[in-house]
């Protein structure tokens, strides 16, 4: 089973803002990289400490800080003041169950999605991750559970001084991060449709309980998946129609985009849904379809042998007087009525459709 | 089983407004037929390069210029900048996994529609292709996959001047294209309701696990059918309700027949999907009662004979001290008591109904 | 199955605005009549041809003109170009596949709206008409299919001058007509109240194959029922909002009143379709009981005579060394012995409470 | 079933406005009762016709006009006329199938509202009555079927003075009215909850047909009283906000109190219904597992007995030439074999878990 | 069953405002705590009777009283006069049946919550609790059925001075209380995931008739939830957006947090019914599949040696003239001849696929 809410027994009872790490810890030591460019200037660097000079705040330059593994709740501390973060959003970002959602803090907005991933493939099991963003005057920070790759094409592009991103602002940077999270539910989507396109076959060709497993799994999965992209209509919109100075109008045609594309997983994931409800269905009819078949075959060899089976202990009955014993032709005459009885018998089944 | 999502793998990590196309080849080349029209002039002519004098900017008549198969990304991307459009109009209208939308560009629209056709219609299979609209001051760029003809009464009309087309302006054009895809799914619908009346009686008289496979594919295209046609709703209400300069007050009225047509192919598939869900109840039914049936007469069989057979065997054992045996009547009396039993059972059977 | 889309195949490709009859021609021949009155006056009398001076524009009395039968296109085309009607109305009022809707073209109302009717009684078979109406400054035309006589009441209250109708204006006229059209419903849905009652004590009371088709029926003339009566709420509350010269405010009063009925019918609806899910339910389990008594049966006569057929069985072996077979008692004794076996059976099927 | 619509055909075709009772009669003889109050006076007495002095107009006492029985239609078109009310008014009161509503004509307020009770405790059987409400500048008319005791502890608050009822105006009195008719659900709800506490037991423990009949009245029950409570929530909300003279400001914090009990009768109805659908699951389950177990037994019956009375039949054969019968130890041989047999059978049936 | 009405019937009749405590009384007496505090003094004692000093109103503090056990009227009678409480207010809070609510009085803010907790947790078994709150300019007072111990964190943090709680006012303190009611909520549901996760394996592996009862009991306690979590949203977003001068602007961003955490427990609980309907359906469906192969092993063994018991009884007929009875190779035969049969039918089932 997927896991739906996540242990928050560690922090009932704490005063709101005490900073703790809820959830598993995914690598060993939290890794910082920063990425600092404009138009013409790029350098990319590994942080060890936050004290060490992080960025300069008057500097025109865009700043992307990432951070890989977010459990070392010391240094997460540092960066939120060094930043000048207010203490319940770096809470938000250390606690893992958090829905995805969006805040605008005047300075800077936060922004928590979750992103998914095949826990086990064979399976069909999923699991999220979380991944926050801070989205700054001229610098973004994000942060995630494990390093999953699914920035790297990003960092490429500013790397390369490909298609349009070293020209814009960090407001552009934060829209191509969420639209890489946002691809990432097509790439598992993807293959959770290769899935349902094989299960679909199973079950109306050869329905076994193996089949209603994964029919359940891939329904859970589903659940999970709509639990966690649905609120993103919502943050993706606010982040479109937000009057905040942080977001420039040209970048807000891209973020129509991204909805679009939001709103086509959300349905997606309601029409798997939808299949999958109907594949239950199916399922169920076919296994009561394979009972009706199993029961005309017991009836047919019942009902026709029931009865002659009758005929011989008749005839089998130690009697002294019984004359048709004595007859010439008693034995095929029995055999005879039996043959007819029989034959009867098949005729009425044929009529019934039964075979 | 319907493609619900089209392969993005292929441009997952392209920095946005890379031109690439997502869907299948469907024609082997591209083909551009430009019509130019007024009240007085038609000219009609098919287009080999972009870069031919497409039309004249400051000409007064309505240009429309339809492509037949987009997969040949050079050519809409000259066909972009010759018109001006943004970058990520032209991603889209070669991305066919596009959901339905309407965006308004200012100087254009750009409207992206889902039109339905059989893939095969004994098995009631239905696909979607996509259809791109762009409406400007005086002209209207369509973009299909394939030539499907859904167009050539139009064209018929502008040809010959029949109706009002070639008085009205290039809003009137585009909503006579739209009124044209909307067409093609009642036609589809009209099929679908034919094979949903020939189910229905198969369902009551003779289910088959046929039907169940009929009843599946009928409710995934329905789903399939929805997800197409749902967002035109909202498309066709905000046409109707743009403060656009490039539609005309006169052409609105139009658009709220359209808006009708619309509500009424969406009421109809849910129409559809409500009564398939009964059928699919009627079916389930219906095998109930088949085995309820089958049971009946196996129960009939072995109740009335189980009993007789085992008097049978009462005298077919050889114990040597059985008086009955030596009786003169023993066995005609044996006999009538059975056959007194299976009248009784016949009798039993009666009263509860199951004969 | 009741229609529930009309053949449009018929106009498609068509420009808009080409008149075109879609739907069942049900009357030879179309009949006009046309009744004007005022508090003073009355005059009713049946018009041949459309050019016939129909009525004086600038007479303050009410002219309700009713048209039945709607195939002859030509007639309605002359009636439109003599009231001043859009090309679009009039095709909207030759497609029986119309949607009920509301159109405010300022100097004329449109309204669509289905009437049911019982196609067939036995079968609870309904389908519905269209019917029509334009409400002018001081002028009604109706449009009917078929002459059904739900209007046979108004015309008689204002041939005797009973109730306010006289008195009143052509907005009231078609609030009488919209409110007839109304009552039609409750007729139908009294009707369908009874056949439901009778159903749901045969589905308690004896559950047979035609029950389950008797649902099923009924659940579909819902479906009908409801897609036509639903737009009404719609049409009348917009009819009662209207800020439309056409309708005074005294009038609104009334339209507030048919306004509940609707909702109540829609309501009836809603809960008649609930309580046939509800019978559909009740009409399974009741299946599934049926079947479970059968078996019952079934098991208890197999689970007694089996084991006691095997006894004598046993001793119908012809073994030559069978010492039982030689006792004076062994006959007496085996069945004394099968005796107890079946009365133990019974014992424990009574505490399984099968008996 | 209860009465879901009233017969309506009564009056179809008769003008608007036309005073018709539509309904049961319900009493012998309308029973009219008159409460005149202030902080200091107090008058109570019965009224035997409507032209008496009915109440004063220009006193600022409270009057409070009680009709028990209103099929006498002259009285009420008699009362109308005296108290100024419109038609269409009387007619609704007069009408049993109206659905909940309120009406403001200016002057005074029209309030229709249905109330439970219990047609049947055993069967659980549930009907409605219908109650109207006229609330003027100062005075209160309440209509009812049939006296059935609800307003008892009103009146008798008025009659000793207890509470602030006296000291307050004719909407405090309105006030009291309808919070006791939603008194009057929670009473039916309170024995609801009780009969759904035993059902729910029974289901469990012995699920026969006669549970399901319950599970299927009390379901019918439920969706009477949503139908009914439903509309009370718009009604209470609509009184609370409306901006009449009628009511004063410091009654609306005794209105928000009425509102949150109707939401929770809504919501209890709606829980119960919740909790009735999965009791109808429970029970489909309960059913499918005692058929389960009775199939058991019968299979383990069979497959034990009938391979073994096989082995009986092969030695019950009369063939010279059969070695076996003529062996001193064949008998116990066959016995121990056909005794193994069993055995095993059995532990198999335990392995299985069908033991 | 938990309760889900209150028995109202005792305060059925009795004006609005009349004081009575309705629900379980659950602790022997009212018990009542004070706390006082700002950021430099802090106070806490146990009040006897409500006359004493309570506070004094002109201080600066926030004073937080503390009732537990509220059966006692006359106490909070007592205490609603010193606090100048509106009577619904203290009636409101005697009743235990309230639904969720808030309420603006403009001096005071009125909040009732329902606090879930464990009644049994082997049956899974979840009561409600109601906990009131009145926010005032400078005090907070709350009322709990019993003493649960929810709030010692909250009195430990005050004593303590740990966090922010001492530096800021009275609608702090009211968060503070409001999300410790809302973190109670995700106590109950974690231990309701451990309940559903086994339930989840259960029902794979073995489902018994236990299970059935494990998930309808998991399905009601998650209605109970539901229904009183629900109403949360909208208390905390009026909170929120309250203009009232009780709460202050910089308190808002810490209502935003519980905002956020309440919509995830309603998302936790839908989450958990979707997943419960689907472990039912798994739960019947593995009960069809048992039942079919209970049904397969009965078919398999009936059609073997019901065939080959019939052949036996031909031979054990005593015609006379039989004259396969008198060859040499008679019985071997046979008996090859039934172990033909026999391999044939084993064929026949491993090609149905029965084996």
């Amino acid at each position: 089973m997927p896991i739906f809410i996540k242990k928050r027994s560690k922090n009932v009872g704490l005063p709101p803002g005490t900073l703790i790490h809820i959830g598993e810890k995914k690598v060993e030591k939290t890794k910082i990289t920063l990425i600092d460019y404009d138009e013409m200037h790029f350098q990319e660097r590994e942080i060890e400490a936050v004290d060490e000079s992080l960025r300069l705040k008057d500097q025109p330059t865009v700043t992307w800080v990432n951070i890989d593994g977010i459990h070392q709740v010391e240094i997460l501390e540092k960066l939120g003041r060094y930043f000048g973060l207010h203490p319940l959003v770096v809470e938000d970002i250390l606690n893992m169950g958090e829905r995805p959602k969006i805040e605008d803090f005047g300075d800077y907005i936060l922004i928590i999605l979750k992103i998914p991933y095949y826990y086990d493939k064979i399976s069909n099991e999923i699991e999220t991750e979380q991944i926050s963003l801070i989205l700054g005057r001229n610098f973004v920070i994000s942060f995630q559970e494990r390093e999953r790759g699914i920035f790297h094409p990003i960092r490429e592009q500013i790397r390369n001084g490909k298609g349009r991103i070293r020209n814009l602002g960090a407001d552009y940077l934060a829209y191509a991060l969420v639209d890489s999270i946002v691809d990432a539910y097509f790439i598992v989507l993807e293959q959770l449709e290769e899935s349902m396109e094989s299960l679909e076959e199973k079950v109306l060709t050869n329905p076994i309980p193996e089949t209603l497993q994964t029919i359940h799994n891939l329904k859970r999965e589903m659940i999970l998946l709509r639990k966690s992209v649905w609120p993103f209509r919502e943050i993706i919109s606010r982040l479109e129609k937000e009057e905040s100075p942080l977001i420039q109008e040209s970048t807000k045609i891209f973020l129509g985009d991204v909805y679009d594309h939001t709103i086509e997983v959300i349905e997606t994931v309601e029409t798997f849904r939808d299949m999958l409800s109907s594949m239950l269905d199916i399922y169920l009819t076919s296994v009561s379809n394979k009972m009706n078949e199993v029961m005309k075959v017991l009836t047919i060899i019942a009902t026709i042998f029931i009865p002659l089976t009758f005929i011989t202990g008749i005839y089998g009955m130690n009697f002294r007087h019984m004359p048709e014993l004595g007859l010439r032709w008693g034995y095929p005459m029995v055999c005879i009525v039996m043959i007819g009885i029989g034959v009867l018998m098949l005729i009425y089944f044929r009529k019934k459709k039964w075979l």
